[in-house]
């Protein structure tokens, strides 16, 4: 019995934190749903300013609207821009397209994937070969495929629960479509949109084609998935009928941007850092109000919410809005150099790049002791719904990130209609649910607030 | 050690049903995701037959068209329909209303409550007394509201994150916001839309005068929360401005309608029934594809993914299609009406009546046992991101229905896009998404056939 007066003490110092910290997050998520900028801070990066491809206008002003806002919100410590060169990619006049049927012309919605070549000003016409995967075009050959435009349509598999898995599944075709298809002597080709739904929106999304010089290129386009049924099927009818496609684009010098970092001084431990971001670019056929508008203004919520409830982080915290994710990873790449070049000790980077849709919780990249660690909070999530915390990716941005305690995570809020609106031309702020967005922004806080308070 | 090897078996026993289960849930999932017709019913339901409120023609077109595809599914043992007076409620011409100010008038949208009486023909002009609650009417009392239009203001609590219970708070006002101001000798009532986004569409919904005679009852319309802003901006201006709205809806004689039912005969325990369903009439101001055509091509999706699957329940299966959830609940008391009349033995009853939103779990109408019993299947949900078994309500329409042993549960769906849609002109098909309508009928199904296979 002599041990139990220091057992109950134990017992109830537990108890005191557990229930501090569920008012802490109680207190987090009220903030969030009732006092929150992050819908306006979209609201403006959307509708005002518009798309934020890297090097393009709406990239500058980007930068410094959430610089104005960060400085204007006496939230941090410190706001400041790392300069990083970036590539400037431009898709130049509408695409256009159809498919030409005997003296039938049939249009179909195209866009240039990012970083394709332009096809010649007149366009190109060729018939056409319908693939399903890279590998079929070693089983064709360059007999089959020289002079024909290839066109991969295999879509997105429907039976993954989590969308992103059949994303990356189905996304080879997109990434490498182009360079494998140039070496059998092809001269363009159409990729399915990468989308589960039937409509007809192209998604762009960038094309790789490695080492490949310039000249050797081949245009490389996306068709919406209507557009796709319908092509395949009218080669069903006629496998000799062609397709034209002309798209403009063209690659520019690199030029210089800016990753926008605030910065919360840590109380107690102020050389341990911790990341909160999300990124400042986008594709250009919409505002990218999901991707990555929404990580980048729950980032600034994040720290908003500190402030609203008077929480003094003990660690260092850093809001980074990287540059330059969709087509290059210039931002988040920089950022590291200059950690690195710093000596910077970064203990806990989160990415929110997955839409601003319901929070289900975070995939964690870390130790098997992070891992559990992270899900011992668990039952203090459970009130909000938040309840998937498994291992996986943080995010592109913080992937270059290295430290030697760094534990990563990624928001992972519910995928279902990710794709409906990823890269496309309806990735605009009328998708975006304010309240989705908020959970968002409040998830990720009560996480960086308990590792800030118990440690990882 | 003498028990091991009984321990053993036992425990293999145990791994056995719970892998068969495992993999039957995949099958579920898999049908669901890649193989269902909930969505192309629902678009049928939505966009060929439209509204269904109770004793319109889209009621009626609804109950032959689910009735032909029951029939038609070769899933079903019967189907049948259960005769059922339902109340007949018009909204007549479409509502008008303005705000006048000195000599400016500001059109602002709104639309009558279900329900509600007709303005005299050339409307109704009055001043505006603005309450935030049912409670505020007895403070203010007779003298000052008397020959005014009652303005109910109380916005939906954004900080609860479950959105039902800011529903169910903010919803007196609705319900029986005319009832309690025509004591005190109000000409009419204005209440704000149930939902959390500001947009300009009226949510309509049921209003209730209790036993008040027809003569006495005042008319009720929703106004759009932007029109509630405006109105509460200007009044904090001019308190003397007037409000003006005509609303020409009636009531008729009650006509005859059906509950829809499909049965699939029980393999060994006929005698038991296990109920589906979700309410096949909606509110006239859209399709109602999210309440409650989504509940029921869910339902009716429960047997075609049981034939998919090639499995054959154990007990009796029912997919009711009730009518007139909406505005009076006949097809619910008349079901139990009869259950009781024939004797029949219920043991489960689930409805989906919360949009077709993606499936977070269930919440459970019974005894802790019946609740432990079904959270004790949650791991075998978590791959599909489902993990929510609580206590609460099943669902209006199973309501009525009573068994010596039943156990209720309502699909739980994420709530917080529900009230963007909920009675508005925009619960429509667009604003479904397949994969999220697919998941919920797969999480129905599995629920059921574990509840068939191990019993409650």
């Amino acid at each position: 019995m002599k041990k139990l007066p220091f057992l109950l003490v134990f017992t109830s110092f537990l108890g005191f934190a557990q229930s501090s910290d569920e008012e802490q997050l109680k207190a987090i998520y009220h903030q969030s749903l009732t006092n929150s900028k992050c819908y306006s801070w979209l609201d403006y990066l959307s509708n005002t300013i518009g798309h934020r491809l890297s090097g393009s206008v709406g990239a500058e002003k980007a930068v410094q609207y959430t610089k104005a806002q960060m400085e204007a919100s006496g939230t941090f410590d410190k706001v400041y821009l790392q300069e990083v060169m970036v590539p400037k990619w431009v898709r130049g006049e509408k695409e256009s397209a159809y498919i030409l049927d005997g003296k039938k012309k049939v249009a179909v919605p195209i866009c240039a994937l990012g970083g394709s070549v332009a096809t010649p000003k007149k366009g190109i016409l060729a018939e056409v070969v319908e693939v399903k995967s890279l590998k079929e075009l070693e089983t064709l050959g360059e007999a089959k495929l020289t002079g024909k435009i290839i066109f991969f349509n295999r879509p997105m598999n429907p039976e993954n629960v989590q969308a992103f898995l059949s994303y990356r599944d189905a996304g080879d075709q997109r990434r490498s479509g182009a360079k494998e298809s140039l070496k059998y002597g092809a001269l363009g080709v159409i990729v399915r949109s990468l989308t589960f739904t039937l409509d007809d929106f192209p998604h762009t999304g960038n094309t790789n084609y490695g080492d490949v010089s310039i000249d050797k290129r081949i245009p490389a386009c996306a068709i919406s998935t209507n557009g796709a049924n319908l092509l395949s099927q009218m080669l069903k009818q006629n496998p000799t009928l062609k397709f034209y496609f002309k798209q403009s684009c063209y690659q520019e010098a690199d030029v210089l941007s800016h990753n926008v970092i605030g910065e919360i001084k840590g109380t107690s431990t102020p050389e341990n850092i911790i990341v909160v971001g999300g990124h400042l670019d986008s594709w250009d056929l919409a505002d990218g109000s999901h991707d990555d508008g929404a990580g980048c203004v729950q980032s600034m919520e994040v720290a908003n919410i500190f402030k609203n409830i008077g929480y003094k982080p003990k660690n260092t915290i850093r809001v980074v809005l990287f540059m330059n994710e969709e087509n290059g990873g210039r931002g988040g790449d920089k950022y590291q150099e200059l950690a690195q070049k710093n000596n910077e000790n970064h203990i806990f980077a989160m990415e929110s790049d997955s839409g601003g849709f319901v929070p289900r919780g975070f995939s964690i990249e870390g130790t098997d002791a992070n891992l559990a660690k992270i899900s011992s909070f668990k039952n203090l999530f459970e009130p909000y719904f938040i309840h998937s915390f498994t291992a996986g990716h943080g995010g592109s941005d913080i992937e270059p990130l290295t430290s030697p305690k760094l534990v990563k995570a990624g928001l992972r809020p519910d995928s279902q209609r990710y794709f409906d609106y990823h890269h496309a031309g309806n990735d605009k702020f009328d998708a975006i649910n304010k309240r989705e967005l908020e959970l968002g922004a409040a998830t990720m806080t009560a996480l960086i607030y308990l590792i800030d308070t118990h440690g990882i």
